[in-house]
């Protein structure tokens, strides 16, 4: 593997779930895989889950780890090719990328959305020009359109705790007082669009999210049809696609209550994180029996160690 | 060890001085100790003593170290139980620590006191809720009311350079522009009173330290009396704990000089720094024969060497 | 090597450049040196490549290395002595220096020019009190009036790609929208007058480099005439010596550009970058054939490593 950046870049996703389950039981089996070789983490945005759970992940592997918060304002890039750069960019992606390329053996970038301009984020255009630039292994900590180290460890969570061949999943949005980037919701998406489970999408109407993603899930506008029977509810808020990044009608009631599970199948629920509590998902779920957000937190380790160490043994 | 918040987390003070010093002179002798083990340090304020002394403790035993400065404002943690999350924090306290203790093997927080609601600081609301919520072994980096990193180097400390088996030691407060907490002091002062050394606390009238932890310590208004043949000088400002974190009337000639030594049995003068030269402390004595200063930083190395020790034994 | 500030620390260049080119071919060998030993980088201004090479070929050596962004306004250090800190500055750099003393084995500075007071600046006094009282070696990780560093990578740069025995280097000015340092230019000429090479600096007028670093340099202020037979061309801003930290007359057709690099011997061109497209440079020279500026960047860490293996093994 010499780029993770969505569900396409993985060849068999049943055999990178048992790597990384292989991994959580014997963790720092394959040390000398990382000896001498760095890991640099850039950060164009905050992060904690995704920097400790991937630190932790090559350092397990015995790697290096470089961690670099590249603030938009203290260190902006410029992205643009053939602009005079008068202004207030400091230094182009293409020798930022190429520089770091030289320093590191493979690179993790995050990079959210702008949210105002649809092509320019559903482009990619900021994460593909690192790719493009830096020459070495990139993984993404979470780019304008996907988050797919969440996602795989989504399905790794799934797959552990999954008491049926074929579950029922079901993604579900939540309210929220400010547009959240459609990443989340749409690499979840295209994952549990190629896994063994039954996947359902429930938003209010407004919300749909593109269609490249959630070709082959059902959809619908109605939560509790989607919540019947369900065995994992997966919790996110995320803002319109069209019109692009703006909030439609909030619906205060798609939060998810203990009242409401009581139509699914004692169903487990899932959120990324971080989650505002009693206003994306309430506080009695969080904190009852049918929360698994801890333990799905913990799985983006192995999930992050299954992907590294797939790129070092293509080093 | 599982916990070390204070004083009272300790079962033998001498020992574990005795364990610290005995690192002092061997401290690469326990790294198969740390192998594959992370700490954490979490800093909701600035540090740096105990940033780099607490990660080259670590080291020495062989840890890997993550350090995560959690601005209040760039993460902002909601630490209040039944609120709905509509305003400005991103996530609540129960899942971050929660989430940070699937990754780590210790955590070492700082969370200075906010000196305006007494209650709060004095209960260590959100130093405890860390404790209690990420489920792992905790080190305080200084947090409302304690310090006892600090305060173990700083007995680590006189137990190395006195001269007599049972020392004067004197806590005298200085002046400052601005108030600060009561941590350090406090610290000291319940670290003072298990010790085998005659304390003395000085102070202006409206300085008095909370009761809890100056039991047993001799208190006086007379700077100069409480100097007289002193072996050990310890200098600090603190606000006051009544009217709370209030500076009543700041008193110019409290400042330690060169003069007020003489009274002293030769006296070690000690701080935890950072300190401010010529308000807090006369240049003249930070830069003359009896400052200890530096030499006391040095040791909160094998403080946190001796704490990390113990509680890798009982993982 | 006990300190490495500028060339005038080196005895022998052509040795300590033939060291970083023998650890480019094997730069594993000699992790013993660095065991248990820590090397601390602190920035009071920002840094991307220095940073990142210097901590690689710190971890090349086996070193730890701890990173510290003392930025002016988060810990605001007091540098002058004899001053009542009642002001903004927490910590006296007496104190602050000498603590990380105690920590480390080896500490990296950066410390850029204010550019208002050239007495101050070119006395380099923050950088030289960090040094007289950290009391453990020192390497600049540029300062207000040298980036050795980058100097010692542009010679191993120019040696390893040169094909004839004394090429011809060119310093020459390029155009900025904003007055920069002169320690970049500034080290680079004295590197440069102590080498194996015919030296040219070319600027416009008012653009005089202060003497002491340009000695044995041929200076013009026409540019065609410097680039002539040119087998290498280092491109970089610089604001005025005198008046101080002034852009006199910014002469845009200073921007090298495709067309002129013909009347060069097939030049190689550099640039310690950051640099601003086609404002510094032009694009088109920086995707061309002629540009070594990403490779000029990946020697960083060659010449670090060379730096920081004479230190380690004169501890």
């Amino acid at each position: 593997m010499k780029l993770f950046t969505s569900v396409n870049d993985v060849t068999d996703i049943n055999a990178l779930v048992a790597d990384a389950l292989a991994l959580k039981k014997d963790p720092y089996a394959h040390q000398h895989l990382g000896k001498n070789k760095t890991l640099g983490l850039v950060f164009l945005n905050p992060s904690l889950r995704t920097r400790m759970s991937t630190q932790k992940a090559a350092l397990n592997l015995g790697m290096n780890v470089m961690v670099l918060n590249i603030d938009k304002e203290g260190w902006a890039l410029e992205l643009r090719d053939g602009v005079v750069m008068n202004g207030t960019t400091v230094e182009h992606i293409r020798e930022a990328a190429a520089v770091m390329g030289q320093y590191l053996d493979i690179i993790g970038i995050r990079s959210f959305p702008g949210l105002k301009d649809r092509e320019e984020d559903y482009t990619e255009a900021i994460f593909n020009k690192f790719v493009e630039f830096c020459g070495i292994p990139v993984v993404s900590l979470e780019s304008a359109t996907r988050h797919p180290l969440q996602s795989l460890a989504d399905i790794v969570t799934i797959t552990e705790l999954k008491t049926k061949a074929r579950p029922k999943v079901v993604l579900t949005w939540a309210p929220h007082i400010k547009p959240l980037p459609q990443a989340v919701p749409n690499s979840f998406a295209e994952w549990m669009c190629r896994a063994e489970v039954d996947f359902t999408i429930a938003h209010p109407a407004g919300y749909e999210l593109c269609e490249d993603f959630t070709q082959g899930a059902t959809i619908t506008h109605n939560q509790d049809e989607a919540l019947k029977d369900a065995d994992f509810i997966y919790v996110k808020n995320w803002s319109a696609y069209e019109p692009y990044g703006q909030m439609p009608e909030v619906k205060d009631e798609w939060m998810l209550t203990n009242d409401r599970l009581k139509i699914t199948n004692d169903a487990k629920v899932m959120h990324c994180l971080p989650v505002r509590r009693d206003l994306e998902l309430s506080a009695e779920v969080l904190d009852g029996p049918h929360s698994i957000v801890v333990h799905e937190a913990s799985n983006r380790v192995w999930a992050a160690q299954a992907v590294l160490k797939r790129i070092l043994e293509s080093l």
